[in-house]
């Protein structure tokens, strides 16, 4: 039996690190399509268009472990929440890499005219919102409820520096006719960044019901981690 | 021991009842938000952006309800994907929900200004959207990868709206500056708009994944239904 619990502990480990996996990639897909933007360099947009095939496997073979999990193992309470909550945070995962993909759609039409302006805000929105998708997973990991809940505050600073973008782009395509092609297509990649900021608050929520929840089976559950 | 089971499957039927009534409430506040911003009649936004209480609420009933389940039955197999299904669907009825806020939000913006045109493609995009949601339950439901294929199929057509919906109000802005705040309202929308068709897709591909997928725990699976 102790060689089973321990089996189903490792198992959960690599659960774990694949989710972390999946994140990185997710993330690295987001960084490419704005940094590409931002430099205007097509093949590292191209990258994020072309490159989706690894992401879509892991999510498959995430939700696959899940299952064999809840199947064979047949988990209580708090390993139960942590398998299911794994399920809803691959599919934020997934989600993340498709809202890449959305962004690098936008950048190549950006990439066809002359750039509107020096990008300073929108990098840094995504920069936020890749922290905010790198935190949630570190607080799922370690159930970090402190760390969970810092994620949803860094939320209104995203939305903060959506609004500022909204702003400045509206001044310009009021200004010059010329530029309002390329300042809404500016606007819709700072709605997908304010997406993944999304995603990632999903996430963090996740994780404060994994750790906070009371027990779904009204009798003994473990007791939560402080 | 058949008590049991029947009591297993009452009660997975009550689960799918709740899910068809948390569709309903999100189909109801995005065709609140729509119709309030096509008649411009402020209580109806209004009503959207206040009465998130009930979907917040059954949310939190329906997670709890397959925890419980889950916990309890330790279900094999396709009631196992049945449940894992249904905490994804779930959230991804609630996000629904939020979207409807998004575009109660935006329509409170356009409220204050004169209408820009008659509202022709964004209430058919919208009412795509909720067929999408819709179908996409009753997929659910009744185990109908047919109708599951539907939507995904319909998702093309909303997003043939989509591009029409942005073209038409470009050459508005192009036109007048001073239609530019209205139609980036209304473009906003149609991205609102698109998102809950995206949530109703992914709701599709969980039916299909739900039906169709191969046996999880390698050996004697019951054969899924034509």
């Amino acid at each position: 039996m102790e060689r089973v619990v321990r089996h189903f502990q490792e198992e959960l480990d690599v659960l774990k690190s694949r989710l972390l996996e999946m994140g990185g990639l997710a993330e690295q897909r987001v960084r490419r399509a704005v940094q590409g933007l931002a430099e205007r360099e097509h093949d590292l947009i191209e990258s994020v268009l072309i490159g989706d095939e690894p992401i879509n496997a892991l999510q498959l073979e995430i939700d696959d472990r899940c299952l064999k999990l809840l199947a064979l193992q047949q988990p209580m309470a708090s390993d139960l929440r942590l398998i299911t909550s794994a399920m809803k945070i691959n599919a934020d995962l997934e989600r993340i890499g498709d809202q890449a993909v959305n962004i690098a759609e936008n950048a190549i039409k950006m990439l066809a005219a002359p750039p509107l302006k020096p990008l300073i805000d929108l990098p840094r929105m995504a920069e936020r919102a890749e922290r905010m998708t790198r935190d949630s997973l570190d607080a799922f990991v370690r159930r970090d409820v402190t760390l969970a809940r810092e994620v949803l505050s860094q939320d209104d600073e995203v939305d903060g520096l959506k609004d500022t973008i909204f702003r400045v782009l509206l001044t310009y395509m009021m200004a010059d006719p010329g530029t309002i092609e390329r300042a809404l297509a500016l606007i819709l990649i700072s709605r997908n960044l304010e997406r993944i900021a999304d995603h990632a608050t999903n996430i963090a929520e996740d994780v404060i019901f994994l750790v906070e929840a009371k027990d779904v089976r009204h009798h003994h559950e473990e007791p939560t981690t402080p």
